[in-house]
């Protein structure tokens, strides 16, 4: 049993975070922090957290949280685990603090999610380090690609949520070989609150509501993140074209991946059927892993089959007269996309069952 | 620990209460049947449903239920509790099972609503009942107004979502005498999962979207429940004028109950302040009740505060210069509404702690 | 041909004013103004508004309009006709000026919706009058109830969205005597775009899509104005009680009516079946309105129905054992209720046919 | 003046159509059919058409249509030009009839799509043509490729709606050379009403509201349409990949092109920057297109700016460090992704003005 610390926890990932940690049971208190709220308590902004009387056998929240919203610095010191939920260059500061005090960090943003490449966050986040040291002690927290790492690590870098969308796509494509990465198309579509908690116009109903729209073409921070995941996975340079779009809804992600199959793979399958091949690779590279659902042949990845939870659905396809390899995954942005993999790092770094506060199961509707 | 069984489990109810007894720690197996897709699995009309593998340590769907969709009758003999979800007018003949063979049966249509009213039902579903026998062992799901009687029935008739919305808006009223009964108006608005898995263009996404309309003025089926209800709990006759809108949305009801403060509670009340002796009066009524929140003054309810939740949150207003009460209710009408109503109702069948399974907390967006 | 001012034309109201104007055929020029975006094109923030080549044989926009938004002085002067769509408090110094130089203003705030009553005003918009001398100049933008005031007036204050929705569900009522007026129940539900262009977390997509609230109970600014001229047309004192909703969709409005069948005319319809004399009274009212469609028996209203056009469609019910008169009314809350209708008062000001610019035929999605 | 009839106006594209000839000045007379609903009112189904008093100075909808369904035979004897809005296979007969007797057909469903290539139509539509010498008849009606063919023809094949926003993106490339189209990526996503007025569960609010999905990757028809016209246009084989997806929305499509950019471009526009180059090259290309509007730089299409409209945004991008071109294209898949081009399409048969009844300026919100 370990006390939780959300920092910054009335923003959207914030807050879904604390759901979730509310209804895990390895969790024994949790601490709760925001600079725009401090003093007020996290049922005021968000009603549905009033009382909850029906939770912890009748205790409600105030068995693990009396919902006040604290400054950092307490936060972080009565927490064994402190996750950042902060916009990006805020979380080196307490990353610090927990390595020296023998605590560990699971930070939401962008600043522990390139390794050591100080020169790709600094271009594309106009930001330098300021504690390099802390870096050493990271590791990007995508259990399908780097658990062990992750289970070692103090601090926790927590994927972008489109970049987890493209690369357990790709997974298994780049570490098969399967795919010449020059040209590899990441077109993704995302909900609104992937966006966050943003008052901008572009955000209101009306605006948004029944209409869906491009932005970021070619500029979008999460393509270096894509890539520079890819390069390590694939083990070579990647050409990624990464493309969002902003849709009518809350929740969820899909991403198309398209990538023309590389001809040692083409030629390996020759005789038993692409298609079959690319799909036995996929079942098998993810048939352990907890949260990757690979699609029977002939279903289609939707997100309402993931929402609320925190799975990933994955269908692959061969297209182009089986020459190109076309991928579809599905996952809720605030969840395997944000919060939900944060418990998945925690269950990780605390040695608790991955899967333990997870179990979620996507509602029909 | 108990075998659940739902006949008829590939409705919209059905499904939902899969969903929530697969979660549930009481529950040990569960069987499901369907007429229309008897031989199927489950998660093939329901991919959310597909593998779960993050369930059960690991184990999925599997460890509770195959997911095979049976017959009805071999699910009443696995099952200790048996839910039907069905059409009206076609539980009985499993009702008489159970209670022949010393099971319990909770019911999700208007068959058992009416206790021994049997005119009324059949004045309102056009048909007879056909075991007048095993009404008297009926008593009527809400726990907020019959928790003994279900404690000790055999057979539960889990009420109408419209029904539980206007009956926990009014039920402190009622008691304390606070309205005059004549002239209750009941302004409801429903998510359109309150028609069930239906196919008509009704509920496409076409025509219901982006739109709000009225149906069924004076001649809605829930009515005569709200009636004959509140008419026990008033110990008088009721004039209820119920209205259902269809909105734009999945899921959630907001009711609005318009009702003239009686005489002798303005005489009592006067001093103190009208609003205020209401506010006390709802407080105290619903104190102890596990899912019914009445809001802090100035809080206004939202159906997204209560969304996949067993909540009902209520807020009380007195209007026309203090001669009206206004109280609006908000609940989710698949949960509180329907399936997580009748879990609700099998922990009081079964004796297992009422909020068991029933912990979920509303998610923020 | 004239020359029409639009003072705020980057507000809702105002650039959808804009869009009927554009293809108004006896409106030859527009002029725009905005305080926050002077010197910006219209089409710059609304580029749904980008070329428009298709308008004018080719011409384009700009055949009546540069885009460029001027201030507030600038369209007065190049202005026959002005349209103020601004917050409230603000219209008065404009209305004066047009006053003085012959023009005539169309007002879509509150500054001119309570004829001569500066008390009422006073009191709910916290702000008295600074030129009482133009209110006598002034209008109720309510065709169906004042249009020869209308004609002749000078400055139109164009009438509330919910207000519009409610007036002309009870006008045959309260002009026949239909009702008890004591006790009038005014349930509303509007779209998101009644709250104007805000940028309040209340209306962000993830906040208010899928999810239907109450607010304002007892509180809206918009009950003393149904209750003003619903007191002129009953002749008597109105007791309203008024409650609007948010619902999640961008455009609409349904409002239900409730209110007690009067004595006399219970009396009066003995015999030959009260609701087919409430629908007699409603049709023959409105059979020569151009924008009031009383629907068949048995056609229930919906929001869609009148989506993107002037149309009100307004359905009569006798409910509660036919003692009371329930209306159901829906009209598109920015057009029949803000930029229609005061293009219709535009149409009477200017002497155009009525309908003029307002031919638009509802969508069927 | 002519008379134009519609067989099969009771789906989505034929009320839509309806819709636009009823406000289309040069048509005088409508006269419309139905199979399943023949005999009945065409307001009856569609009930926003009720009245329309607003139309024709008062007249309503009576002025050109009585609105009475009545059988395709007597459409097409009344009409001049006749609109066949049927499923696949079923136009051929009523073209026939059309050419014998001197009239105009234009065909909404795919029969006259492929010019004189039976053999793609045979395989895709799993049927023969009957009567292959009226192909000789037919032009394809996307007037930004065959204006002056459409002038000529008798007969129309009017386009897919994903054709349309996906030719319209290429157009330009493939004319200049500009790409290499052996790897054509068309990423496609659309509303709701792209399934036509069709009561299957997956356009069900419930089931497809709050969710995007993938559907008929590599197997949708309009892949071999897309292919069809681009080979013409490109002059050689197109490798096209399209892959279509369902968006929690009714109307629109937002189109996302991917393809290399060629060698020889690239070295034309070496030294001017290749963005530039390709951007004078579309605005060129498109500048007198009514409807077509090429984006200013820095501006992302969106659906919302043509919903209800019939113009088609376009905007292109250069990625993949220079070598890629991307195009994204948005336009209302009931506008002018049918109806609307299908009234443009009527235009040029007739010899009226071509954007005549079709000046909408789409609305903000």
């Amino acid at each position: 049993m370990i006390t939780a610390g959300i920092i910054g926890a009335t923003g959207y990932a914030g807050v879904e975070l604390f759901r979730l940690l509310l209804a895990h049971e390895s969790v024994k208190k949790i601490a709760v922090s925001s600079v725009s709220f401090e003093g007020q308590s996290i049922d005021d902004l968000y009603p549905s957290l009033y009382s909850l009387k029906a939770l912890h056998n009748g205790q409600g929240m105030a068995e693990k949280c009396g919902g006040l919203l604290e400054d950092a610095q307490t936060v972080v010191e009565k927490s064994d685990i402190v996750f950042t939920a902060l916009p990006h260059g805020l979380a080196e500061q307490y990353a610090e603090i927990c390595v020296k005090t023998g605590k560990k960090l699971i930070d939401l943003s962008a600043d522990f999610r390139f390794d050591q490449d100080e020169a790709i966050f600094a271009q594309w986040y106009k930001k330098n380090w300021e504690r390099p040291g802390v870096h050493a002690e990271a590791a990007y927290g995508l259990p399908e690609l780097y658990r062990e790492k992750i289970r070692a690590a103090r601090i926790v870098g927590n994927p972008g949520c489109y970049v987890t969308s493209a690369i357990l796509a790709l997974l298994p494509a780049l570490k098969h070989g399967m795919v010449d990465t020059n040209t590899v198309i990441v077109d993704s579509k995302s909900g609104v609150t992937g966006a966050g908690r943003n008052n901008a116009m572009t955000y209101n109903f009306c605006e948004c509501g029944e209409s869906i729209s491009v932005y970021a073409v070619g500029s979008h921070r999460h393509q270096p993140e894509i890539k520079h995941h890819c390069d390590i996975a694939a083990g070579k340079d990647c050409g990624i074209v990464f493309t969002p779009h902003l849709l009518p809804m809350s929740r969820g992600i899909i991403t198309d991946v398209y990538a023309p199959l590389s001809e040692q793979f083409m030629a390996k399958a020759a005789g038993e059927g692409i298609l079959e091949k690319i799909r036995v690779c996929y079942a098998d590279f993810y048939r352990d892993e907890p949260f990757v659902r690979v699609l029977r042949e002939g279903k289609m990845p939707a997100t309402r089959n993931v929402r609320y939870s925190n799975y990933c659905d994955i269908q692959v396809f061969a297209v182009l007269g089986n020459k190109m390899l076309q991928v579809v995954s599905v996952l809720d942005n605030m969840v395997k996309g944000a919060a939900g993999q944060a418990v998945q790092n925690m269950n990780l770094l605390a040695s608790f069952p991955e899967t333990q506060g997870l179990e979620m199961i996507p509602p029909a509707f």
